[in-house]
């Protein structure tokens, strides 16, 4: 058994199922094999071309399974072990992990900080939509499944639990804030229950779609806006008297609501932003209050590494947050081109699939 | 003596002296008599019609003086004591205040927050370009001079100093970080002041103007940056060996330094803004890491209050900074139109003028 | 009616009924006519002379109303409107306000900082155990009740449920965290619902008492820990896997509930202290690594204000904590006596009571 | 060349030279050639037998040096570079580390965090005193040395600089502070250097040996108090108008100062203890308002890893503290017993040794 099946980048618009070597275990690696993995908004940008990968490179990044085979210099963990990693893998040991950005680490570069450089499944190396993945530095990164949590329930923990939670986090939300959140995919679903979690006492929960807008209120918004209806701006002014929101939560990465999220910010707010933009920002003179507003803009890549999955599982295992829901579909790792089909034109209500190999 | 001296807004292009009553005193006011005063970039955009004011309006908002007459609740204070407020005079009790966003207490609104709302003098009431000024809700803004103290010493507290030390407050600079300041202005050299104060082991001063890069170096820049003679984008990068800084605090106001601001950030810095922008701005995507980069964009209107300027002026009383060196011109109230020539044309290396009723 | 009725403190272990003038109104202030008012465990330390106050003076610091007559210099608010004041009525200007620490606000002292400065009512001023009180600073501390929430439901809100939740926040609970909570009185059960709304995955309640046990559960922890049946901490370490806790809160303020909660902390986890203690502490030199163990020690007195208030109403208002149910008893204030009797010996089940005038 | 000079601790009272074999190198080791260490106060604990560690073991943990040989999987260096590592070598991928406790990191614990963890050197693996040092996890904690700087201005960043500084960067310390440092010793002058560098206005020394009162004013107190001849907390109050200080950095690990500590904090105030205590501690009643004088003691062990060593060297480049002052003696490796005498003993007005082996 030396080969595996992998989902490579083969060219704008083809990912497809190949055969390809299993790769061979360094001292600091641990391969693992894939039990449940799933797709990300970010895979189906690869997919269009929109995101550059290499060609070849396996995609996907949200890996649930089991040690298959530990590197030499890996101790703490036992083959076999039922384990997650994160989407983000730092190292542990760059300059920018020791100084607290661990997203950002170039662990190889002069310094350590890259932007990104801590995203590396589906992106620099051989992702996680196959039969098995090299985790990096996995001593920094894989983290036991705790019993009695099924592969579906830790699914989202590796990106979108992490990224949503993220907004809320960043953002300092504190007990009796009120918070908006413009999109309700996958990520601003997650958004909305990491701003319950944290205390806000008005969650807002913004989308177009009626069947996003039902999972916002089931994952803790207060009010729903359904944006195709009604302007979110000045329903949420509205529901606010007038005040606006301490934090706004970007969940999309575009104009109209990065936009849209400064302009509902009472002054001295935060804007958090999640989404991952595809082209330059404009700030409104005047929602921007010329620069004199005490404003923030905060951006975060998903949060990685092993003590971050082990607080995601904790999390779930309260029972505090249920994002099983999310998972709406089901597919086998071959049928992984269906599932992009699937997934990409957000049909039949899809939020999430998940793939079996 | 029921009339006295003020520098009105008359028109666009027009800043003139007049008799104006002395102001009644309420309950929470105190009547302060200037004794100096200075002319702030702000009030050269309102001459200019830039940043409107209702006309009639005293303008100014950087007051030294004594106490002249206090309201008839305000306790803690006595008639002749030398004192300042700051540009910003918060209520104390708004619930804006209460939440730590003092700079945007709007106190009479329906929730207390509103953007600019505790900027007062020579905005929304009269100012301090007079013989006298009414301080509102004094006991939350008088702050007693320390003796030894002169008033061209704490001059610069009311605003420049606070706003340019905010930059780096803000930015929550820590001990050992690398700073870039854009634009060496008095604002921008206090902010660089305030890098160096607060731990930076780099600070970088950037200007075109030679006289500026000088008082940068005076104020504790580690490296000028001639902008006029180098992109002060690649001779940052340079500086700091291709990894950028920490922070950068942007003290201009203009797309071009906002920009370059960003593009000198290492992964996951920090941008802080202090400049008063006149039009939208833009965020480029590749600089912005398309939202990735653990990037915050921070804004900060001048802190005010009583006991910011207590702290300012025991920052001045140390030792530590001498901001002094920025008086470079002295006018008598009655040139102030010659003073507001000289400043608005930035003639004669001037950085800030010394006015005295 | 020049006269009312007020609970006043005559001598340890008398605290009775007498007619004391209604106060005057001075400008800054505002008369508010008790409708609902409650009993803290502080009154009981004052009936008992183990907290001193002076002879006569009116008890209580827990006032839900209505404005019955506003100081001529206050504005923003109506008579007849519903309002509550904390128990610590910050004036909102003084330096300590106006630097982040309100409940030390000493407002007339020289620096304005003074140890519990900030809490007035019931001792340093009448209190609220009466038919009115005169409210302080009233711009700074009269929160509007929102329609639709009964003053059983905002009782909590002066002082419990501000000092219980400022036991998490000032621990910077993260999403995720594990929790201890040192005795399930009113204070400990809002630290438990506290705890629980900041993201903790795990909150452990611990007290003696079966009732606040259950309790307990109700207000969201997941496990309770009776310590008289068993050793709290090493129940609390077997919860944990051995690691500890990452938050320990202390709400009775005795030296054994301090020592378990140093005990029960990870390597840099923080004991956050809200109890009143009654005699010097003792630090245990292994418990606390030598000094070496990056712990931290919070203290915090219950913050108050009328946006504290405001915020802490939206949090009940949404539906997020439910602290009706610790209303478990009902008297006139004609009864008071027969309420402290019941109150101070923790008869029938007590939790807290409401006092109707 | 297989055996190499070792100072180990032999019994209470006896550190000795001895040869000891050259540890061999794991892949994820480096070992360094010692070319600078020191003593630390810690040491001296150690060679008193009251800190115990296992006899044999090589002592010492401030090591400067050369790269004689680096690990199969370590990477980002060459043989021969210049580097320190600090005192604490933390692993980067445990979970304490993960969580921003590197110096608590206890990799190999179940859940990586257990007291003092980080500490490796010289306390449960062999230190640096002796001509070479086993570094473990390498690529975490060797820093390279900048061109310019000597070893004896880089001598005092792996603890002393590291240690004393955290004591500012833990309490928060914000421009315009008001601060006391107990003890100026190496690490207290240390701590009053960060202090400074921190923006405080007024930094307090306070000690009884007069060489380090003077070298305190060197450091930068702007007052320096005889313990000997004036009571520190009478005299802190009297300078700081009664108000008290902002922070209060203990710095010598006694109940006198440790308590003193308390004494002269301002209601709020933060309360940084650097000192390695060998008893327990109390806390009075009174000095800690009972609990409720929003009162934060925190604890920090000396932060570690390379990021940090790279900061604390960027400070020394930047000429902003010069630390080589405090080199007092120097001594060769083999007269390291000669070296303890006068150390421990505080002759001769030793501050540190330099050791060269």
């Amino acid at each position: 058994m030396s080969t595996m099946k992998a989902a490579i980048y083969v060219e704008p618009g083809r990912i497809e199922i190949v055969d390809k070597p299993i790769p061979a275990v360094g001292p600091l690696d641990a391969l693992m094999r894939i039990t449940t993995t799933t797709i990300c908004g970010t895979d189906v940008h690869i997919l269009k071309g929109e995101y550059p990968v290499a060609r070849g490179l396996t995609v996907g990044h949200e890996p649930v399974g089991v040690i298959e085979k530990l590197g030499s210099s890996v101790t703490g963990y036992r083959e076999g072990q039922r384990v997650i990693a994160g989407a983000i893998t730092p190292s542990g040991w760059s300059n920018a992990c020791m100084c607290g950005q661990a997203s950002q680490d170039g662990a190889g570069t002069p310094h350590g900080w890259k932007s990104m450089g801590g995203w590396k499944f589906g992106n620099t190396i051989d992702g996680c939509q196959a039969e098995y993945v090299l985790v990096p530095d996995a001593m920094a990164n894989l983290a036991p499944v705790p019993d009695g949590l099924t592969d579906e329930q830790v699914l989202m923990c590796p990106d979108i639990m992490s990224t949503g939670f993220s907004g809320a986090e960043s953002a300092g939300i504190r007990i009796g804030d009120m918070v908006a959140v413009f999109a309700q995919g996958p990520i601003g679903l997650c958004a909305t229950a990491g701003a319950k979690l944290s205390g806000a006492a008005l969650v807002i929960g913004v989308d177009r779609l009626p069947g996003r807008l039902q999972m916002s209120a089931t994952m803790g918004a207060d009010h729903m806006v359904d944006s195709s209806k009604q302007d979110p701006v000045e329903e949420i002014l509205r529901l606010t008297g007038g005040r606006g929101v301490d934090v706004a939560i970007e969940a999309l990465g575009t104009q109209a609501t990065f936009e849209a999220a400064l302009r509902v910010l009472r002054p001295g707010g935060t804007l958090s932003s999640l989404g991952v933009y595809s082209t330059d920002l404009t700030i409104p003179l005047g929602a921007f209050a010329a620069g004199l507003g005490d404003h923030r803009i905060i951006t975060t890549l998903c949060p990685g590494g092993k003590e971050r999955m082990r607080r995601l599982m904790a999390v779930i295992e309260s029972g505090r947050v249920d994002l099983g829901a999310m998972v709406t579909h089901r597919f086998k790792l071959d049928d992984i081109e269906a599932a992009y089909e699937l997934f990409a034109h957000q049909r039949d209500g899809v939020l999430k699939v998940a793939l079996t190999p």
